[in-house]
């Protein structure tokens, strides 16, 4: 039976494991703070002591923490990932962090004869808890087609995009893609709202065309009734549509579009929506 | 058994009649060129000579015609509507008309003592052959209600919306959605074609995420093969973008991001891409 | 000696009456409330009972009334210029009218045997005092160098455009840079404040530079003091924005950039602020 | 009389240097390359072996050279600026440097008991030669006072902007400025010329108005001619306006108008445009 480690149990991590300990596998969990790996201890894991030795008795590691710099002590750290990592102990990588942090994870990964992937995941609790994240994944392959047993007990789909940094990348452009799709729901409703329309009506009829989706169910009753509990807070929606245009800048992709509605996005931070939810754009639109 | 009139026997039209008469309804058709006509007659419908005596036999008559010129032509000619109308023979006009042409005739049909509905129609001909139309109905609410089972027949959905010009103000608001929806699409894809990524991916990822959609699905691939067979022509999408921010002009409402979008959309237009499906607007972002 | 008809005698048209009357021309003034003549008279101009008289006795007769509606009565009322145009009696329309209303003007003194040309000034009431308006002239080439004296006198620059029409347009060109001039110093302001540099030393900057202009003078210290004395109002601003939007979408013209400044200008006028000076767009950018 | 220093004699530098003494300062220079030193030695300047020489014979060293990467090496080199520099032998540098740079300059020129001022400049070949650039200087404000005398020989304005940084801020605002006046003026110039206006009239009518302005003069018959010598290249302009979003990004400033402006310079870079001159902008709007 393969042996799977995880390192980070906050609300995502911890839905991830015990995704993983339900289907079976033998895990073994760590957390900064102890008390955390309980339930899951209580569930069937294992607990290790640093992530060294979650990794060192693992076939493959990971990790799921709160930003880049966690990433980098989880990795760094005198008892960290780096000094477990060897061959048949990888290590896969599902926080999203920035591309020379990813890269020069990877390279030490690779030094010490492991293997290494970025995995970055859409979708938030929700979606953790029952097994229905998607996987972005980049880097060694050979790793990716290994742990598929994993990626399918914690999510529906996982897709491979090469190189190292594709899979932050593909999480902007998902994102941007999301955020202008947001948007141009949000203008829409303000203006029918403005000529005399029912907003709840245009929510009923495009839930009845082409474009209905389960972002629009979700989100507009929300902007009807002008509540925007965050789940994906607004200022990480601004930050994202901001590197992707930095990304359009890199590439030479001209986005007029996206450029427009990242300025939106920005007034509402700086009218101080960023910590509701996303959808909260609608107040400095309407 | 209800009689209900049909004018007008084009793509669109043909289907709606068919469906009436396919739901067990007593209809009678008209169609400017006779021999439109023969099909219909073939499944059941009866032949009218005029649209006056189309609606002097019906209790409600539908007309779906190409542009607002043809719908005036059809009500205010000499053997038009207006000639047929009166108590018991109402008018509910599915084509997309101007605001002032709607009021005229709503205007006049009540002169005459008959009863008024504007309802445009969304989807297109695959929607009109299923069944699957939704309709915008706005004007006479007694009549709306009467119409119901025809409009079950036709469509999947029929919404009342209130005063005339309701109608096709909400089709503005729907479709100025669907075109940021659709720019945020193409300005995605556009970036992760770009970016190396892999734009087929994007496409599978959308549809693994909250976003995901038929207008994604459908136009997609489209993209990726920068193939637009015209379903919805982008000129057509442009003009509905151009009379949005018309509305939002009027009513005090800002638009920038729908802004942004139309004047994308126009710059595709001047491109000389106007005439195939609004999907093509990818050509001038890439 | 030639004889000049003025009608309007508000702030623009008594200025330019009384310029022409103080560079000798005999001129002959009409205003809809007469007292508004009075000082005119006292100057040295005839009054005329009606425009019809005025233009009978006049060989050409400039207007500046307030909007179009007012040009319409003053033209073809009974006793309006209409009925005193005819060959050596021709006429000059100033005041900033619409393309259908002009080209019908244009039409109907040409019948007459009367020439015509419509002929919008830039600048406002201190440069109609000082004879240093701008006219935008469009129609009878003849007309354009015949009245050149009085151009002269009322002006520091007449330019022929060519058919009627082109006046009008020229100046939503000629506005419509202005109003995006305007926001770049309204943006660029709004960034130094934010970013801690001084606004005043950005003026003092600007000056000295290449782009250094009348415009900036005049508006940017009303920005650093946020007062903003009408002399050009933002509505005002804004529907010239939306013309010259609009004839872009004729003339298949896309305007990415005007489009925006628009949206933000429309912003202005939803906030309240359309009849203070269109530099009061700073306040829905800061 | 003061001991002037002057590193990098390329276009800017030389005539830069050539002012200096012709106001009769004692001027050392010194060039990467010293074959541009020999005319500068003609007219009566000093010749330096190397920074670290020329700094230490001089009261102020200024420098002007081509990039950060050049600044870097002037600075830190083994013979570089920081081997002179100290009490009574300070150090001003008037290339635009990026702020860590800037940053890491000053704290080492103090720890040497230097002043330190940066003080890029507005202004390209023509006014460096006539005197006429303006410096934005921020840092020691006490070197600020006592540069004045090379300050007004160099150029005709030298403002103080407070704490390192600001220079370069300084100069993004008034860039970014600078590039929305120009798209202003290129959108008007192709509406103009798509509706049917003489684009040279255009030109002759805004330089009558309260927008007149040399840069409108310099660049508009560039636009009718379509031909785009570079004074300043067009990807310049774009990273200007790229980097005054980012400082609106990072100061909480949303800019609508830049952001589409920077876009549509994008486009224009993407188009192979980025080497002329950024009124070639019109290229990407007409």
């Amino acid at each position: 039976m393969t042996t799977y480690g995880f390192l980070g149990l906050g609300i995502m991590g911890s839905a991830m494991a015990r995704n993983l300990v339900q289907a079976g596998f033998d895990v073994i969990v760590w957390n900064r703070s102890a008390e955390k790996s309980e339930p899951l201890v209580a569930t069937g894991a294992r607990l290790g002591a640093t992530p060294r030795d979650v990794v060192a008795a693992s076939e493959v590691t990971f990790s799921m923490v709160a930003d880049p710099i966690a990433t980098r002590s989880v990795c760094f750290d005198t008892y960290g990932v780096l000094a477990g990592v060897g061959p048949g102990h990888d290590y896969v990588e599902t926080s999203t962090i920035d591309d020379p942090t990813s890269v020069e994870i990877a390279r030490a990964v690779a030094d010490l004869g492991g293997r290494f992937l970025e995995a970055p995941v859409t979708g938030t609790k929700k979606p953790a808890e029952d097994g229905q994240l998607v996987f972005l994944a980049a880097g060694d392959r050979g790793l990716f087609d290994d742990a598929q047993p994993a990626f399918d007990a914690m999510g529906k789909l996982a897709v491979y995009l090469g190189e190292v940094g594709n899979g932050a990348r593909m999480k902007l452009v998902i994102n941007s893609i999301m955020g202008g799709v947001m948007a141009a729901l949000a203008e829409g409703l303000a203006l029918a709202e403005k000529g005399g329309l029912e907003p709840a009506t245009v929510l009923e009829l495009l839930d009845a065309g082409v474009v209905a989706n389960q972002l629009f169910r979700a989100k507009g009753p929300q902007l009807l009734e002008r509540s925007y509990p965050a789940s994906f807070p607004l200022k990480h929606m601004q930050k994202d549509l901001r590197l992707a245009l930095a990304l359009g800048e890199s590439v030479g992709q001209p986005l007029h579009g996206t450029a427009t509605v990242n300025q939106t996005f920005k007034r509402a931070v700086v009218a101080g929506r960023g910590d509701e939810d996303f959808s909260a754009v609608y107040e400095v639109i309407r």
